[in-house]
């Protein structure tokens, strides 16, 4: 096997028609070691029995995905289910998505009639010259009817949710990881949109129980995020590290817009030597939602998984660690803040170790 | 008429069908004072009689759109045609878009097979499990295939290329304007995403000749865009202020994503509240790509903008001069960087004095 490759997770939304028993199976005659499962198939299959099967097959959960969605009724309960089957299944993290702007009362997007209101669900086209509430009346004066789009009291309305999330999570040794999202879902899906954003609403928490979910598709074009996946590193927060393309062109439906790692546009090769320089050692998961890839059969689907992800992303993971052994031979002093060098040597020992502890030890946060 | 309306200007795209006859037409039947013009209509009436045209007309010319696109062959030729004819409009900006990925030679994207290719036509879909090129050969180590997907070095082109139309846009008396560009269209649009990142870029050139366009639609979702509108107007680089809604759901061709003002999720209070407390008091153009739009009356869509524009922009403006009012009232010293405090009285009598000279003053920046 290709060196690297042992890091490989597949994210069950990648091979979406496998249910967990045919995830599991797929995985097992793929030589794949770890996934990232979603809540809806875990509960089809059963919760428990879930668990014990992935258990049994020795396969390491980097993800489960997901809970967040602070603007839809019954958050609170649904996340805190949410956590508990995290716990359950000894997943790496709970991925948190926080949700666009709000859905629910009178003032939605939905009452207003704004294609899609505040869901985001299949595709759709409209919104052109047409007659609608008078938008003029009210205005923002204390409740209008533009209140809705308030975006900066969304995101507020997520710092808060994840607060108050904090206790049960820490109590239970779940790690939430908040996803910054493309700026394209703003509205229906996530309100936060950089690492800078993910990791300040992260920063006033335990580290061990809130981190971040670096996904490639959704933050290649941040200018920022070379700077703060270092930043990430210096404060231990990278719950996990999500791989897939971005598609160009987009396709009708966009949350569709992902695809496998080179056949769209990104250059793979900053973004893992960075998540490898800030420390991160723990599993990459392959994350991607495409009708064509959907449509394939799983196990073409996983075979090129498999071969793009030892050409592009594992390569890349591997030079760093080779840069850095080469800088640690050299007697350079790299420390600057919690960075220590990095040798190859030190990664596999600590590698080692992680994973003889990491089923017993979900609070460990996959960092070096 | 409404207060306000008179700062509105209609960007030709939003009512495409119309040449520019037509157009100036069209303005002084609505009492519409600017326009924003491209220059594929201005090229079809020809240069020399548009500027004649809209000159008699009395009509203020807001930007001319549109430069840059420093991605494709023989850009600078193009970009330096397009100052001479920014000059000869007396546009008050060159809108400059910052190309995306490269789109020539041998390892582009048109050459490898990726939909679309670097240059955005139409929409496509594609790019699931399929074959491909040997994407493990070569990597990025030097000049490999994947090197055209360098967005560094694309963002890097972009900082070159505008320095290099400097001396010829001063020269001009042309104010160049950068546009920074929703993230779904770093790809193959503009690799600039941010307001910070196109004033870091305009920071090193003259304020006069170098600004920026603020674009509700592209940076409705940036974190930081009031704090850098502020910045914006501090360092006197607000060149023009365009506004469309972002709608939900985006259609199938995500550039026609926008949508009439009131239509999508975009509140437009605390943008424009910031604009107009950053000192500018520029013309407001609307600039809206919708294919409905597009498909509607001409009159309609003109009746209807100047509806939208006072319901939502114009009162929005207003009420944060208002504001600016009752706090220099009441005697409170704002200064603070380059800001001083702005009083409504002010404004008009330094609008009046804009308006007299602008013709004679294309390098004025529209502040205050």
């Amino acid at each position: 096997m290709s060196e690297g490759i042992e890091r490989l997770s597949v994210n069950q939304w990648t091979v979406r028609s496998l249910g967990v028993p045919e995830l599991v199976e797929a995985c097992a005659r793929h030589g794949i070691g770890a996934v990232g499962l979603w809540r809806e198939p875990v509960a089809d299959h059963g919760l428990a029995r879930s668990a014990k099967l992935v258990r049994d097959a020795g396969l390491r959960v980097s993800s489960l995905c997901r809970a967040g969605f602070f603007n839809r009724p019954g958050w609170l309960d649904d996340n805190r289910a949410a956590i508990d089957e995290a716990a359950t299944l000894g997943a790496a993290c709970l991925v948190l998505v926080a949700g666009g702007l709000p859905d629910a009362g009178p003032d939605s997007g939905a009452a207003r009639g704004v294609p899609g209101g505040g869901v985001a669900g299949s595709t759709g086209g409209g919104g052109a010259v047409r007659e609608g509430p008078d938008v003029g009346a009210g205005g923002r004066g204390g409740g209008g009817p533009e209140r809705w789009k308030d975006l900066a009291a969304a995101r507020a309305r997520a710092v808060d949710a994840i607060a108050e999330l904090v206790p049960h999570a820490a109590g239970s040794g779940v790690r939430l990881a908040i996803e910054p999202m493309h700026p394209m879902y703003c509205a229906d899906r996530g309100v936060l949109s950089t690492l800078a954003q993910a990791l300040d609403v992260a920063a006033v928490h335990p580290a061990e129980t809130v981190g971040v979910v670096i996904d490639t598709f959704h933050l290649w074009w941040d200018p920022g995020v070379v700077a703060q996946i270092a930043r990430a590193g210096r404060e231990r927060r990278i719950a996990g590290f999500q791989v897939s393309d971005f598609l160009l062109q987009l396709p009708a439906d966009v949350l569709l817009g992902r695809a496998m790692m080179g056949d769209g546009v990104i250059d793979f090769g900053p973004l893992c030597r960075a998540v490898s320089s800030a420390g991160y050692a723990g599993d990459v998961e392959v994350e991607i939602f495409n009708a064509d890839v959907w449509a394939a059969d799983p196990d073409d689907v996983l075979a090129r998984t498999k071969d793009r992800f030892t050409a592009l992303i594992a390569s890349e993971l591997a030079r760093q660690m080779e840069e850095l052994d080469a800088a640690a031979g050299a007697g350079r002093d790299r420390r600057h803040g919690e960075h220590r060098p990095r040798t190859r040597a030190g990664a596999r020992r600590r590698e080692r170790r992680r994973r003889r502890t990491a089923r017993h030890d979900r609070g460990g946060d996959g960092h070096r």
